[in-house]
């Protein structure tokens, strides 16, 4: 990630920021606000503004006139309960904010989440930063063979320079001849005076999807935590769980209650269907459950023994 | 509006937080955060946490790195552009939070404005005050005669009296029955030993729609003006315009060049259809433009001829 | 409930249409489309349309050119996975509309799910007809006293009479006195000709929160299963829950395999947090789990015992 | 646009159906329903679903138990004026369903209207046709001068032809290296079979921004008329504006009056604003008036001049 020097004094203007007010504070956040933690190689992810605090949840299910908060303990015993039983209407009122710079085709993951506000830096009206998205080597994996939307195996050696290169030169090729096209005064140059320039919301069709772009987006603390159950989570895209892990990070500064009451309910939790409820409760009673015998197909089968610790699977 | 000691004094503790945030603030609305302002008999309004300001609007229009405003006359005119233009979504990048004590018909009317988030406080949980809402003799009006769903004169003297008696009496039997059947230890009193309380999910079924309930009630800055060129309106009913019209002062404090915006293009500005631009458009060059030629509608005619500050009307 | 003579014949109508489409049909729904099938004393649910069915749900998943469907098996299996995996946003492919008749604090649970669209009866411009929900008393419960938005035991005998007798007394009370308020010609009668009606916009205010009102009510698929997941749930209010338990058999009509689906994965099914599954890991291999080690609060203990068909409670 | 003969017969299959139902039909939409309109050099438009028809929102407005329509005259009446009043909640009550095929950038701007339900084409599970789009010569334009986000002259002759030929090229060579880095069989043959494959979720990143997509769209009317009202209009980029015109048609045959009530009040009519209307007003009474006295700034002048038909500009 590089940011240039306007930017950096642009970020640290904010972050002199010195305002008095009465609303509620969440210090740990007020820390690194505004701050552009770097992501993959040139992304970066921001939070800009944010609104409420664990308290806030409190105060709304409570619908109380102060602060809704008598004792610690209390706070988190109901936002458990709360989280627990799916009452989900308290944790809306809660807001944050988040400046992201990513890749497109990551970006076009996340705006699947509609439950959020969003203003994309526009390349019908401007013109975007030569930024691709090249994956670490480590990250560079085959084709899942038995997910087909997953990696498999890391590859390696004369194959990986051979697709990273690939990689480095469509997309930088595809650039040049985007900045042709255009023939702008960007960066200091005119192209060519002899030309027109192409219209910027047709030449940017030439750009590859692992260009970066950016946007402001915003969501309450309830859509925040869907996004995040979804997002940092093992099936998700390497590319997009980058962003969401640190997203997580803030979210532990933000509202730590929460935090804990979502990696504990959420995160590290699971779900039964009704058979599975059968067959778990069978087995903890010290009864015997074959495959053959649970209504389960084979695939649900081993999710469910591999969710519960155990290792053998069916082929 | 009457608050409890402890209400008093829970807002006051919250009025006297002072706390430091690297985030933007609002001085003008700081000045009445968390106050109750009254509206109606026995209702108020109180703003209670806000995200964002004015320049935020600016910011994320132009995906900035910095406060993204340079002068004020530079975020003025584009946000009135963005507002003239429909460009919505950087609206949607400020967020607002108020505390609503309201009567419950007119709850179900703020209620349909879908995007925002509610936690309404739960007559299944806990039990409702003794507040109805009744109204003052200059708002007690009959039927309209030519608008089905508006009203029209002023009922006055010995029917006024009637209607406001009607009102008390029926509000205040339900209420005291409601108690009877909760029969609970509710401000001090057993009601009998030797019964059980009806189930509160039940019990409230008996009160009258006049009763106060109250809410925590989030959106953001764009679905809050939605809400108020809906509710602030000469078309709306007006106990719901009594809330609308001081949500507007503190649109005009929070944000005050969107709010003159606002007021610009949506509050006093109007819609012409496509035929109400041709006779707008004759008119203006000088034409004699007559109603059996315009293509529209009685009612629109007049409609169109009202708005535009001509007095004579078609029957 | 009862109809007038031309609401039946206006359903017979309805029901009457035979027309051709191209469109999926889904046979089992079509049998009983438009028809009113009773809820509680006075109100009822009819289907008015639906868009889709299985097949559809198959369709979008795959973004296929056909019906996207070659065996039901096949299609069954990718449904069970889809809802398995939480994949929503094929379920939002079809879509359903309820003609919904239903008591006014009942419609005030149920507008709270937001993703819907809806167009209630306006008693604004309207008059509201003389219906009352009166418990049966089979359903005339206490407060619970262990569930502080619960019910309890039943209330039998005298207080029962009492308590119906109160209901009704004040709800015709309210509503002759709404009548009385308008003043209007209705069903017949000019009430008084020397008087003014007062505004329908204010003399329903008057009315009881037991009054039936009626609305559309329009929802995709997913967020029926949302609706439904909550409100035939054993902790949803009886009242509420009689509609979506009918609600529960259209669903099984139009799209049974997503309703086996439903029923095996979310009715029937339990959700484990991070601790829970730690307990019942070690309790299928035969581990002895005490409360005192679980890091579970007494309620959390106690609720996930519950689930699991453990009948020891800790007080 | 082509397609396999395999998606023609499916789509044939589709529109062989004849179904009996008790719904609503539109009988011109279903004309057309499933055909594959083209659109740009590769693309498509299909309707495949839809609920609903004009008599539709009026039965909902009224809430009524039958069709709600006794004369067309009647119905039409009342979709005007709820049309023009914004009463926007009966227009929800119809929905539709498009499977399209359209450019990824076409994509991107088409997903920022949320109130939609959408299945996408998944680049993370599937391969991608290869399909580009390269715009005719026609539509090949140059930078706006005087919009910073719009087409100004076209750009012809040998200019022109190095235009597209870079796009062609790059497109052409991104694709051909895409599949080189997936390595699977596909249409036919296996790469190269000592190497891997690279997992799709990546190697789609190597594909330019006018590759084509696909996916299943649904909307409701009313917010099918707010995508149509921004993306049939005259500053929206041609490539939406192309699926947008053809939508247009769509709507012409399943809901005409709603058509022409659209077409009248927002497509064809303008808004004023508080500042525009006095002048309107001032001028239509034969009053002089000026830019320098009017409060406007030169821009909004313009706009506002040029909206009414007047000719000159400020510069």
């Amino acid at each position: 990630m590089k940011l240039t020097s306007t930017q950096i004094n642009e970020i640290k203007e904010q972050q002199k920021q010195k305002n008095t007010t009465k609303r509620v504070t969440s210090p740990e956040l007020e820390k690194i606000l505004y701050e552009a933690m770097p992501v993959l190689d040139h992304g970066f992810i921001r939070v800009v503004d944010y609104m409420g605090d664990d308290t806030s949840i409190v105060q709304s299910a409570r619908v109380s006139y102060g602060k809704g908060t008598k004792k610690v303990s209390t706070d988190s015993g109901l936002i458990k309960y709360l989280m627990r039983h799916r009452h989900s209407t308290p944790f809306e009122m809660c807001e944050i904010k988040y400046h992201v710079k990513l890749p497109i085709f990551i970006a076009r993951q996340w705006i699947r989440h509609r439950t959020a506000n969003v203003n994309e830096y526009s390349a019908r009206y401007s013109i975007l930063d030569k930024e691709f998205y090249i994956p670490d080597k480590k990250n560079l994996a085959a084709q899942s063979t038995s997910n087909r939307q997953g990696r498999g195996n890391l590859i390696n050696g004369k194959q990986a320079d051979e697709i990273l290169n690939i990689l480095k030169e469509d997309s930088e090729r595809s650039y040049d001849n985007y900045e042709k096209m255009l023939n702008e005064t960007y960066q200091g140059d005119v192209i060519d005076k002899n030309k027109q320039g192409l219209a910027r919301e047709l030449a940017r069709m030439n750009l590859t999807l692992n260009s970066y772009t950016q946007w402001y987006w915003k969501t309450d603390l309830l859509n925040l935590l869907n996004f995040l159950s979804l997002r940092a989570d093992s099936h998700a895209q390497y590319e997009i769980r980058a962003y969401a892990d640190i997203m997580i990070d803030t979210l532990k500064r933000w509202v730590p209650i929460t935090y804990d009451a979502f990696m504990d309910y959420r995160v590290g939790g699971m779900e039964l269907s009704s058979k599975g409820k059968s067959i778990v409760k069978k087995m903890m009673k010290g009864e015997k459950c074959k495959y053959e015998d649970s209504g389960l197909s084979k695939r649900e089968w081993n999710e469910l023994m591999g969710s519960l610790g155990f290792t053998e699977r069916l082929v």
